[in-house]
């Protein structure tokens, strides 16, 4: 089998996991170009893992002969654009969620790449972490029956800054996006209805930004099963993500995972290591995961496990609770979709 | 000090409890009385703890010259009547929880104990369990600072025999009371909106009886402070009571008790022993803790810490669950106690 | 079947504990008598669990025709002349460990008894406790396979008075002897050879009393499966038993057990309770279950679990340990049993 | 500052993680040299990360006059031979451990590289566990006080061949080894006297060749305190590394590590992950951290956490252990260290 070629569209934070990964751990794969419109940032990231080709063009990875497979790590509102001529220039695409901000660019990205018949695959990184994962397995293997609830708490050690939030879209489309993406992954089906509550309890500049910082999510999924995620922009222990899920076979639930397993016994009391603080430490294996598949998915032709759907559908969740909370009710997702006001 | 003489109506389980604790472990107290309608029952519990007066009325107890208190463990519909009876004889008056299924039945009682100038304690034991306890002592410490979020996970390993569900009031009223107060007990702040989804998914003869036997809902304390119960009749791992309640300070949760503290490595995997399976086993060291607490109440004088308000925002929250599982809205508790529709 | 009447020799704390017990809750059995040196100790005990017959004479609980079977817990050096003095009065006897502190009264004792045809229990309270009654089961079921390695991690929260140690017989046989029996309990087996190594690290004072407060044992069992005990006078956090079983077929361990299960994340890591620290806390249970049993042995003329051989058997145990710390080398237990020097 | 060029002697699975470590993850070095007697595999692994010098012959390594730091992971025969050749080249060594299973061997190793002045470390990898390493800086910062027990379990997942027994010295030099080192470095004291016990429990075969399977050894640290390790070759749940530390001040505790943190509560328990399976991935990172460390020992030229001494001492230990298995008794280290007997 032959080198799968890879292009990468970011030489950022996670522009730079991804091709690390590829550079360490796929020996199937290699990164031959690199674009980045701080150009510096592209150049170094190239000459660490010895890339041929860079540039502050990112017409230049798409355009490249020798590209097969693009990832596309740009800023959020590039995506769309991104992927969209990534997929026109026949090349497969990885990118980093979300797709967009709004549900008819999704469509439209979403529409194009199914026309030019590339492969599609959207970075929901948590699918890939081994504790999620777990649950996922025992849940496809009936370990826990018939899915009743699933509950996901999901708190950030500390806020973005307030400009991040002007541009994110929010707290429920930049954080608990994840989540609406694990809540439809754990349960294997849509999401139909969103009760979203929350309040600003973390900073008031967020409040002034129009956002919240602190929330409680009601789902309810296709069929009938409920869930829950709550949310906090800032646990002072720590970043926290856990998941429960429960059903009449049983319950299944994962922890944080933590730099150390140590126990202290003394005079006042039993201490252990707080979690896994930054996201980049606790997911950095699922980014791996995550990459490799992707290399997988295009190099043996093989389907894509998260896609444009998963993309559009979490979106369209996070646009559900943006308008529960605001109007105070349940929102169906479908009024969403369907562009109903 | 004198010895605080103590009647009992209600020879069922929980009157047993009660009685036998004080029997064993409240020296400045004993049971001089009991009634119950199956004069068999009352026979046997004042026989096992040497009581004098036994009777088939309830009368009997609260009438009798040596009764200072009573403990009203007789059935949920003559709760009210038998405290109201009791506090009208001058005597103070432990309450099975709930007090009544409907507000003005209450208030009617609530008024009546304040008007007679008589303790009225409510037997919302999971307040003494040692584990709340301690989350209740860590809030008031301010370990967790400013509240955010309580969650609160309430299971049960089976559902009531369906001819008891119809006369309970439903899972609200007759399950999540036991949670509505927690949130309160825990936050020490009312509740002030509810948001209730839920569906049949444990037993379909539930669903006939016109009962939910699995929820999800959310809560909004006077403040802004979220909260979230969720429940379900049937665990097929056991009785499943956690608490969790983050705040800017920290988070602080508490897990289920179990038989034996035994981790069992084998070639399949780690194995521990399930949760306390009954409610008794779980909650029997919080059932002694509250009746001691009455008797101290009463002998010394003291406030009760569990009264007449308690019972009623129990089962405001109840009635407001039920009214936005009905309507599929969030329901304001003030509306429900103010008899607003 | 008639109630079963119990004498008590004792009226100290352990001797409280059985007392109670009964009263409250071995409804079959009923304390007739009781006696203590300090009659005032055994008058307050008596008043309290309506006990009739007090004196400051043992001989008054033994002599007493009511009498069925008599309870030891007078001091140490007392036990086999009460012992002996009951089974020759034709009354069952339970004996608070140990039996003596040398092997040839311990003998007399048991022959004693024997010949006179009495139950004889022994006081080795930790048999009873559910997390090592656990283990047992669990090595019964063959869950570990054949045993390979036994583990006893016994620290007490701090130590006795000096003086005390100059009557105990020393760290051996007041505070390992409960050790040494557990490793006979969860092996199932004898013990045939000791290695014991210590030191004073905790207070010079119990140096100057000729003992030791930290040690190291290894234990060799019958069959050739190797044991671990390793003891402390002092553990900064408390009172830790534990215990750990290895065997071919797996391995099971049971961890102290604490006030409530909470788990504090706060800013400098997660915190959480220590065990319990008092032994009369952690054995609670334990006393009761132990004492249970004896009046159900007698009451209902069942075989003994711990008697007379395992009152040897660890006191020789403690013996051989001594005799290895003294000459610093392996020591047979046989040695000691047999009286070879 | 310039790169570090390193040469590597074997090409066997640790061979293959440390150059893989440098390649990736240690951009101040490169691997610019690799021998293996199977040439096939070095040019494997040179081809996979881009070495330029491949031979069969380890003097090609040695004496490449690019290469400033040798690693050596030749079979335990050849490590010392290697290492004195390196060290008379004038270049830095990295040795896995043993350096030799003979004391006088160990001792000329020793002497050279201290007379060649060249850098030593002995690739003792535990030390270099999170874990472990957390535990050290506990006892470091006084937390546990002045140390009393140090506790280790170590058992295996399965036995080596019996025909790697043969030449591995036995249980005491290729398992244990490593426990006698972490025993030294959390003490941080020598190991003055030691005493075995074992026996032949997993596989018949063991014995035949003249080793044992099962043990537990007892040590006495200078100054004092105490050790235990307890070993297995085979624990049916897997990899099982465990660590516990008791002091005047406290105790603390690591645990083993698993795949995922999951907790399932099924209808007959709570059931959750074995340990992780096998060494290399229990102690990957370690490996990469001990690997990084002998890079910048070496870079910029700092001391040698780990050294020719603690290879000595590891293996005296293990003889002493030896001895005191053989002859029953427990053996001082410096009877075997100054060749009595």
């Amino acid at each position: 089998m032959s080198t799968l070629k890879i292009g990468v569209i970011g030489a950022g934070r996670i522009g730079k996991v991804h091709t690390e990964t590829i550079a360490r751990s796929v020996p199937e794969a290699r990164v031959v170009a690199i674009a980045d419109v701080n150009l510096a940032a592209a150049k170094d990231l190239a000459a660490r893992v010895n890339v041929p080709s860079v540039s502050d063009d990112y017409r230049k990875v798409i355009q490249n002969p020798d590209v097969d497979a693009v990832i596309i790590c740009s800023p959020t509102d590039a995506h769309a654009q991104h992927t969209i001529e990534t997929a026109e220039a026949g090349k497969h695409v990885f990118c980093e969620k979300p797709i967009a901000l709004d549900l008819p660019t999704i469509k439209r990205v979403n529409d194009t790449v199914e026309r030019c018949g590339v492969k599609f695959m959207v970075g929901f990184n948590r699918r890939f972490d081994a504790n999620f994962k777990k649950v996922k397995q025992m849940v496809v293997e009936r370990k826990v029956g018939d899915l009743h609830v699933v509950k996901i708490t999901s708190r950030d050690p500390g806020p973005p800054p307030a400009e991040y939030i002007a541009v994110s879209g929010g707290m429920f489309l930049d954080m608990t996006i994840h989540d609406f993406d694990m809540a439809r992954f754990i349960a294997g089906k849509d999401v139909v209805e969103v009760f979203a509550v929350g309040g600003v309890m973390v900073d008031p500049a967020i409040g002034k930004a129009g956002d919240i910082d602190t929330a409680v999510i009601t789902l309810v999924f296709e069929g009938g099963a409920l869930g829950i995620i709550d949310n906090s922009r800032k646990a002072v222990y720590g970043y926290d993500q856990r998941l429960e899920v429960f059903g009449s076979g049983g319950m299944v639930k994962v922890d944080n995972t933590a730099p150390d397993t140590h126990d202290y016994y003394g005079p006042d009391g039993v201490h252990s290591s707080l979690p896994l603080n930054f996201f980049m430490d606790r997911y950095i294996d699922a980014y791996a995961s995550e990459i490799k598949e992707f290399c997988q998915v295009v190099g043996e032709n093989k389907p894509v496990s998260v896609g444009g759907r998963d993309g559009l559908m979490s979106v369209a969740i996070a646009l559900a609770a943006k308008r529960s909370l605001a109007e105070h009710r349940p929102v169906k997702v479908a009024e969403v979709l369907e562009g109903k006001k």
